[in-house]
C-alpha cells in the first residue's frame, strides 16, 4: 500500500479494501504516514464519503489501534450509552442509575467537556471526593456489586482516533459524517459493551444542526455497530434548547437529584425515560426473555417513583468515594460566590434559544473549558427560568448567572441575551425524541 | 488570517481575498503554516476550484515569494515560451533560433526533465561543453549580442511554488487545473518576460489527456498572465504522438539541426513554425508596428530556408561554450554503444502510440531521470521509424533503441511494443495545432 495511491483512490471516489485501510491506520499510528498525506486523505473523504464496508474497516482498525476493554468479568449484558454532545446534557447521570435500578449493568467510560459542551466526568467530579480514575478491577467490582459505575477513560482507547481527530481539528475536516461516525464508534467498540445506545443530538447546541444530518450520522453509526456484531440503536433527540433548567457542573448534578426525586423538568424527564427504556429494551431482549418498549418505559418510570434510581446514584457516589451528603441534600452543594439575574427587556414569547451560545455563556462564567488546559469552576453556570415556548414580560428574570469571577458576568450576559430570541407568537415546539434508528431503518416520531 | 478558516472557506467553495492569499503563501514559505494544513487546503481546491481573482492573487504571491528577474537590461520586447511538457518535445531548440533570426529577443530560463518527460536544459547539455549555468550579466550580454540564450533557472524563482509543488506531488493534488496554472505562471511571471507564449500539450504523452482539459488549463493561464499585465497566448498542440523521429537528448539536438537545415519531419516543422510565428506575432505587434500572423509564418519559414535560424543556434552554442562541430555536423555526436532494431510482428497501420510509454521506454534506456538524482546518458534514446498513421509490414523496423547499458534493452523493447498499437484501418489524424487561446477566447482549428 502506498499512501499516495490511497489518496488518489479516495479523490476519485473509489473504495479502499479492508486491508488497505487497516495498513493505513497502522502506519499512521506508527508515524510512517505523515500528517500531510493523512490531511489530504481526510479532505478527500469529506468530499467523497466512504462506503459502509470502508467505514466498518476504518472503525475496527481505529478501535484495535489500542486497548480493547474486556468486560467479561461483569456478568450479564452490558449496554453502553453515548451522546454526541450538547449543552446541559446531563442524561447519563440519571439514565445509568435508572437502568441499574431495573437490574441491568452499566459499565460506562466517559469523557470531559471542551468548548461549549459539557462532559459527564466533569459533572461527577463536582461531587466532593468523587473518584473517576479507579482501577479496572475496582470498576468491575463496583458494577458487579451495585450495577453501575462511571469512570474516565482508562488505558489507551483508540489512539488512532485520538491522533486522527487532532489532525481533523486543525484541518477543518471534523464535520465529515463518516469520520464522526468512525471516531465515536471506534471508542465504543474498544470500550467493550455488548450493545450500544446512541443519543444523537440535533439542533443549535449540537454538532448536527439538521435532522437529516443527524439521521445520516445515526444510520452510519448503527451500521458500523451492527457490522461489528454489537446491536446498536440510536435515538435522535432535540438539542435546540438545553435540557432541563441548569447548565454547569454541580448545578446539573443537583438538577438530576431533583429529577430522581420526582421533581424534574418535564423535557429532561422525558428524554431520560426514553434513553433509559431503550437501554433496558436492548439489555432485556437478550434471547432468553422478551419485553416490550412499553414495559421498559414503565420500569424506568417506576425506578424514579419508588426512589430506587436515586438509591443507585447514592450507591455509586459512595462506591467512588464521593460525598453523598450533596446527593442526599443537594442544597448543600457549594454555591458560586456571585449570581446575577438577567431580566427580560421585551415582552412576548421565547421563540428560539441558541443552545451553543448558552454553552459559550456558561463557559465564560467558568463552567467549561476554552482549551484543554482550562480549569473548571464546578459551581459556575446558568439557570434558565424561561425556555423556548415560555411567555415573558418585561422585567421577568429569564436566567440567573452563577460565577466565581465577577468580571465575567457582563460578557456572559451579552452572549446569553444573544441566545434568547423573543417574538410575538408562541412557537411550534419540536419533539424531544425526534427519531429512533435501528438496523431496520429510521422511525420518525 | 487563520489557516483553519481558509481551509473551511475553500471547503465550502467560498473565495479568499487577495490579502488572505498573499498572507497564506508568505506564512507557508516561512514555515508558519504546516504542510498538513496546506495539504487539506490543496485538496479542497482540487474539489472546489478557484475564482480568476483568487488564482491571480495566488500566482502573484507565489511569483513574488522569490527573485523577480528584471530583463530591462535587454532591449526590445522579450517573449517567453513555455511548454507544459511532453515526450520528444524539442521545439524550444528550433523556435528560439527562428525567433532570434527574425530580429526578436529570446531570454529563456528552462528546466530539466523528470520521469517520462524531457527538459530543454538536458538536451542542450548533450552538446559537449555547453554551459547552462552562466551569470545574469553574461546571459543579458548574449541575448543583446546575438538575440537568444537559454539557461537553467538562476537564483530562487518562485520558491513558494517549489514548496507547494513538492507537497502536491506526495498528496495526489498535482492534477488540479488551477494549481497547475498558478504553478506554471508564477515561474513565468518571475522570469520577467514582457509577453508569454504557452504551448499546452495534449494527448497520451502530456499531462492533459483531453482537449477540453487542455483548453481549460490554457484559458486559466492566459487569464492569469493578462491579469498580471503580460500579454499571454496559448497554443494547444498534439502530444498524443511524440514530435519528430527522435526521443533522447543529443538525438533531439541532432534532429533539430536537420530541421533547421530544411530536412525535418513535417509534424515537427509545422509545430515549430506555429510556435515561432506566434512568438513573433506577440513580439512584433508592440504598438509601434502591426504584422499579420501570415507574415510571421512567412518570416519563420524564411529563417529556416535561408539558414539564418541555424546560424543563430550555432551562435548561441558558441556563446555558451558549446562545441559547434556537433551542430555543424550532427553525425559527429557521440553515438550510444548499443543499438537494437524493434521489428513489427503484425502488418497493418500504426493506429495509436502511447507517448508516455515511449517516454518511459527511453527513460529505461538511460535518456531520462527516474528520480531527481538519476544521471542521464545523453546518447541514449529512441528513433521512431514508424509513427501513427504509417503502414507497417511484418519485419519492418518500427523503432531503433540506443543505449549505453545493454541490459536495459529487453525491458525498453517490451514497454515500446506496448506503446505501439497496430490495427487494420488507417486512423484519422488529430490536428497538430489544435487550438489557439487568447484573452478573447478559444479558436479551434
Amino acid at each position: 500500500m502506498r499512501m499516495f495511491d490511497m489518496i488518489e483512490k479516495k479523490k476519485h471516489g473509489q473504495a479502499m479494501t479492508e486491508s488497505e485501510i487497516k495498513e493505513m491506520i497502522d502506519l499512521y499510528v506508527a508515524g510512517e504516514i505523515p500528517d500531510y498525506q493523512m490531511a489530504a486523505w481526510t479532505m478527500a473523504v469529506y468530499f467523497k464519503g466512504m462506503t459502509d464496508e470502508e467505514l466498518g474497516a476504518l472503525t475496527l482498525a481505529m478501535a484495535h489501534s489500542g486497548d480493547m476493554v474486556d468486560l467479561s468479568a461483569i456478568s450479564g449484558i452490558k449496554v453502553d450509552k453515548h451522546s454526541t454532545g450538547g449543552v446541559g446534557d446531563k442524561t447519563t447521570l440519571a439514565v445509568a442509575p435508572i437502568v441499574a435500578a431495573c437490574g441491568e449493568k452499566v459499565a460506562k467510560m466517559s469523557g470531559r467537556g471542551l468548548g461549549h459542551t459539557g462532559g459527564t466526568i466533569d459533572k461527577l467530579e463536582s461531587i466532593p471526593g468523587f473518584q473517576t480514575e479507579i482501577s479496572t478491577d475496582r470498576f468491575f467490582e463496583i458494577v458487579n456489586q451495585i450495577g453501575l459505575s462511571v469512570v474516565g477513560q482508562s488505558g489507551e482507547l483508540a489512539p488512532a482516533d485520538k491522533k486522527l481527530y487532532a489532525l481533523r481539528d486543525v484541518t477543518a475536516t471534523v464535520d465529515s459524517i463518516p469520520l464522526i461516525a468512525a471516531s465515536v464508534m471506534s471508542k465504543k467498540l474498544a470500550a467493550g459493551s455488548d450493545k450500544i445506545l446512541l443519543d444523537v443530538t440535533c439542533g443549535s447546541g449540537a454538532f448536527m444542526k439538521k435532522k437529516e444530518d443527524a439521521a445520516s450520522l445515526a444510520k452510519k453509526m448503527v451500521a458500523i455497530g451492527e457490522r461489528a456484531g454489537r446491536e446498536t440503536v440510536a435515538l435522535i433527540t432535540d438539542m435546540d434548547t438545553p435540557l432541563g433548567s441548569n447548565i454547569g457542573n454541580s448545578m446539573e448534578v443537583e438538577e438530576i437529584v431533583h429529577l430522581l426525586n420526582g421533581e424534574g423538568k418535564e423535557d429532561l424527564r422525558l428524554v431520560c425515560i426514553a434513553l433509559a427504556s431503550n437501554m433496558l429494551y436492548l439489555a432485556k431482549n437478550n434471547g432468553e426473555e422478551t419485553v416490550t418498549m412499553e414495559e421498559c418505559e414503565k420500569m424506568a418510570e417506576q425506578a424514579i417513583k419508588d426512589g430506587s434510581a436515586l438509591q443507585k446514584l447514592i450507591a455509586m457516589v459512595e462506591a467512588q468515594n464521593g460525598d453523598v451528603t450533596v446527593i442526599k441534600n443537594p442544597d448543600s452543594f457549594k454555591k458560586a460566590e456571585y449570581y446575577y439575574d438577567v431580566v427580560a427587556q421585551h415582552s412576548g414569547y421565547v421563540v428560539h434559544m441558541d443552545a451553543q451560545q448558552l454553552g459559550i455563556s456558561s463557559m465564560i462564567l467558568g463552567a467549561g473549558r476554552e482549551t484543554k488546559e482550562s480549569e473548571i469552576d464546578f459551581a459556575a453556570g446558568i439557570t434558565m427560568h424561561k425556555k423556548t415556548g415560555d411567555k415573558v414580560q418585561v422585567g421577568d428574570v429569564i436566567a440567573t448567572l452563577y460565577t466565581e469571577k465577577y468580571d465575567t458576568i457582563s460578557e456572559a450576559e451579552k452572549v446569553l441575551r444573544e441566545a434568547y430570541e423573543i417574538g410575538e407568537k408562541k412557537p411550534e415546539m419540536e419533539k424531544l425524541v425526534i427519531a429512533r434508528v435501528t438496523k431496520d431503518g429510521v422511525t420518525w416520531y
